[in-house]
């Protein structure tokens, strides 16, 4: 790309001055949402699941699902499994995400400050767990350890939303589409990295509500004058005038680093 | 009242054809519905309770309320203790009033069919146990026993509110409103008689409604013609012409019984 | 059974003098919220549907859900495909029904009256269309036929919930777990027969739940004394002193049929 | 003004930080609630629409309601279209705005994102379309133009809010509470400028609840000390000391402007 | 009729066992519905009404709807007033009526008593007054009387949808589409005869839903055997073989009377 | 604390950038809670109040709750009022907060815009008043007057949550959970300080969510570096080093202020 001298905008590193990554969200709302009918289908005795109804029916209990993380990727879970008629407990470090989740979902899930004793305790207990603690440009953080997989019901199903940043649960390995799931002490493991791509035609949709207006002021504007209207598309900046101009990358292949506006004011070689 | 010829009409023996008895009903939707807030009110620690917040606040968890018979009492209770935010679970024999439960409440609470091991299981688990259990003119069952009010934690709340026929918890005995609660294994017990006489201006107006329709048909037609239109006002006359017409108020006193239709036909002396 | 005297109850043939088979619905109940998670399921591109996530994401329309009857298998299904976030129709002949279902679930489903226009008009543009028409002990009627499979979509689902009475789409044929699906004309067809054996323990604890009340009554008071109280037992029971006393099994088998009351007053030999 | 030396402050251009104009917001409110009822009424056969009743009842669906932009007008819209049973469509660019919508109505509105295909479609189906795009200060964009509207169906009603903005449909043109309607190919079009004047009872009491706590300010403080605590209200200075002090006036006018603060610091004369 | 031996069925005098007119109620519904966007209409200050929108904005109350009667009428107009965000009161006599308003509305309406002190204080504060007491068959009595009207304020609006039975409030008499309304006291009158037939397209389908069964019958069966099968029918048929069949319209026209079973099995000549 | 060099943070002095007091705000959200409860319970006859149920019954009205100030005391309160059947009026200044409010609980409450017409008009015909005007670090204001209290009815309930702060009823003094209420005009007012010491199991944990993260930051980081890293933080320190870095400690104390940059980096002694 340096070379052929390509103007490089990567999706996943346009980020707004909130820290959100704008064009990875919509994938974060599909996954989420996704994880919730995977953990309904994995919990069918079929596919090595304790053999429950999600929702249950009157008189019987639905699933216990224990959602870690309160993000997008984990309110779009609660919603669902709240809908489909399971127990739902949500859990995050940041209580005044939970007060806004307590208030919009009406009080109908259980909010739970995240913290060791309460994910240990909640996890076994659950039928079905969704890890969702994402943390933009990072490595996911090991909430659910080994010692708390060994705790569970034989089974149990968990789902690990954050496998493409290495996962938040100590037993999750990557797998795929093909085969999806596998074991650990009992508990069904549905680990696959880029779920949306089951649903292609909604993720493809919704990537490009989120994409289209900035490919439009691109080809309107050109990028230097987008870049300068939009402090978050600089951002997404990675190769310019056959210049690195974002560091991560830059560091990664030991290729010198040039600041987007030094670049464009030419300031730069 | 037989030998001034008073014609005594007792409001808890008028009875619909469906069993249901409609001048009860109100005092039950009272009772229900403050059962709950008595029940939040001991769960302070100010008055022996947990020391716990029925509705608990975002990331700390509300009171598992358990209730146990689904029938008016049991839903009014459950409609309130929902309101607040607890985590209710609703037992019932009558898997048909658990789905019509669910369906109206949107799946909002948990139903669980009603058998000791269910109601052992839940109890024991519970912060605030209500006994809504009342069969029409018998002696409410003793779902939970002694030994299910053992396994219970320190501070939980019981509220009786089944206490007028006799109570649904093995270790309930009557209170007043002056020294509405007491002790059993660390277990605060409320189980006031009367309880809708705490909020006599509700009572009063929601008792008037039913009655009122009754009393203005009494005065148009008189008795004789209003039984005769109303099968249920006939069920609930005691006392006519000097004779007894409820088989079980007469067994009780040990007077001879006459049927009212043959006393208002005259063919009885 | 006959040769060994044994007292034969079918629970598909107790019924409630309103038509109900209740030891039947909670299986009704089972597989009517199932069906959405199974068409959830099969609407993944991976699967073979047409790649859509069956609630959307904001700003990406969800799937649109037909339901064909509004029984109890329909009415759970609704509640479910709502709770996930799609977009409803229900159909049925029974107006009255319909107004229960708008009533109850604040008009966020869309109602249809049902005819052969409207389901036809519904299943064209239906991403998943589930098939509840059962009616009870008959053959279940084939209201979305050939031509309007023909018009729908390719990758959408069908899910025939009234494959056990025989399916209620033309094109249905019975499938197992073990191969769940096949294709007509593009669109993916579940017709799984006994599909609450996925979810064994749900099922399990539904079925219990509504027969442990017949098994107690049949262990305190013996079969004779129980179908005298209870008319719907009555009705269960198949064979008994070594006599068929239910019609259609008598007929089937080219036994002779024996009313139970003859058979156990003695007067049939 | 000028001469008089009059202190002029315009409700319209007080502007908050975040670009909201705080006493503009109540009108945007009363005119989007009052939106729908007004296209409910011309959906009646009597007044040229659809003879179409806007909630449907039980079996017969309700009007299609597209609403185009989800600013305040547009959510308020969205509220009553829902709450009187409509099928809503919301259109907006801005996607962050459809999740908080998605979220906040518990997904029961169909969310787009805004752009000329899925305003085509969706407008091409409508029963209703809310014109509710208004860009603060600037004339309203045509989302909606003659092609679309020429697919729409005979009798349909569309309503302009944004119509004292220069409207957001090619085919409106402005229209008076006294004859609010004309038709264009066969649709109702209803552009009445300055809607909340049909109201004004609530109108006044909205507005005041805004315009109230400035009004204090300025008779505790006198305008010179309450701009300096308030940018909102210095934006909202138009005249003072016989200077413009708002561009866009001065600009109109061919007056010189001065900026505010000059003025008040005595630096301008 | 007679002489041409025309068999005729009257749609209002078709009723089921439980005293309901099937083939009406689709017209409750749409009047229920219709009576609110009505009423929102004439609180408009342009059409004499109070200036106020029914549903207020925040920080303004919405208006005080006061239904009087929770039949299908009321309810579908409870649920209108509630869904357009107005504060409402529901008056019924039937207090099991107002129970299961309460539940299914989950006690987001007042529901009160009818009596005639509380509909006097009722209608005293209201802005906007439903009638939608209808008892089939009967005038409706007149529950609203003209001191009540002169209690009410200025602009106030009233809708009778009962007047097609002589209305339900003592000032009110029939009006038709092309002029709807009058003043009595400054209150608005809204008495159209025959409200559905504003809304034809919805009215014909939700007409349709209901007769096309009936119709199906007929055309399979044929008269003698459809009534036979069922007497909802039967009661319908007014004239049939030269003979009138319903002895209302026999008394009406002082025609001879003969009972529909004794005209079928030819015993009347 | 100087003498032993003690580094002393405060709680209530810890404040986001917001303005918000993130240790104080959970039991903010348990006394409002709480609030209602307690509002319930004092209704009661047997403790002073108009023997009303805060609920009603169907036909019976529920109590006026009537909420002055909306921030996190209020809302907190009207969730509960509102989950409990009452109706709710709450009052702010803020129109931006009851829009929320409005939209977040669906229209369910009536938000009204706080001046001293509105808390009159309402206050007057209330069954029970929450006072939650909270201005951090300030007095609350009086908004309730004595002249106000005079005009409710007999048995009303007052609950001044602001009595921390010096209440916000003229007529509050504080009182305590041995002696929680006195009466003023016949009117009961529950005055307790630290209400939610009555609830220390849900307290502790609440504040322990809250405060664990920045107990974990000193624990890792130390103190110095801690409040570097957030300003939040830092705004809590009171006193370090010996010297007094919280402007409004060293002067109610009359010793000299240090700011704490200054205390840290050496440059003061």
């Amino acid at each position: 790309m340096i070379q052929r001298r390509i103007q490089a905008v990567a999706y996943e590193t346009v980020q707004l001055e909130t820290g959100l990554l704008p064009l990875l969200q919509p994938m974060s709302e599909v996954a989420g949402r996704m994880s919730v009918q995977v953990g309904a289908h994995y919990l069918e005795k079929t596919y090595g699941g304790r053999g429950m109804l999600l929702g249950g029916v009157p008189g019987v209990p639905g699933a216990d699902v224990v959602i870690v993380g309160g993000g997008i990727v984990g309110t779009n879970a609660a919603q669902m499994a709240l809908g489909m008629g399971a127990n739902v407990t949500i859990l995050d470090m940041n209580i005044e995400r939970l007060r806004f989740l307590d208030q919009v979902l009406h009080g109908r899930i259980h909010t739970l400050a995240s913290n060791s004793h309460n994910v240990a305790e909640s996890v076994s207990r659950a039928d079905l767990v969704i890890g969702s603690v994402l943390i933009p440009g990072k490595v996911a953080p090991k909430l659910v350890n080994r010692e708390m997989v060994h705790t569970m019901q034989m089974g149990a199903v968990m789902v690990d939303v954050a496998i493409d940043q290495g996962g938040c649960f100590e037993t999750s390995k990557p797998t795929s589409h093909s085969e999806p799931t596998y074991e650990v002490s009992g508990v069904v493991h549905y680990c696959v990295t880029n779920m949306p791509g089951a649903v292609p035609r909604t993720s493809t949709l919704a990537l490009s509500n989120v994409t289209l207006p900035y490919g439009l002021a691109l080809a309107d504007l050109g990028l230097a004058t987008s870049v300068k209207r939009d402090p978050a598309l600089a951002k997404g900046v990675n190769v310019i005038h056959g210049q690195v101009t974002y560091a991560g990358v830059a560091e990664a292949f030991t290729i010198p680093y040039a600041p987007l506006d030094e670049v464009l004011t030419g300031s730069v070689v």
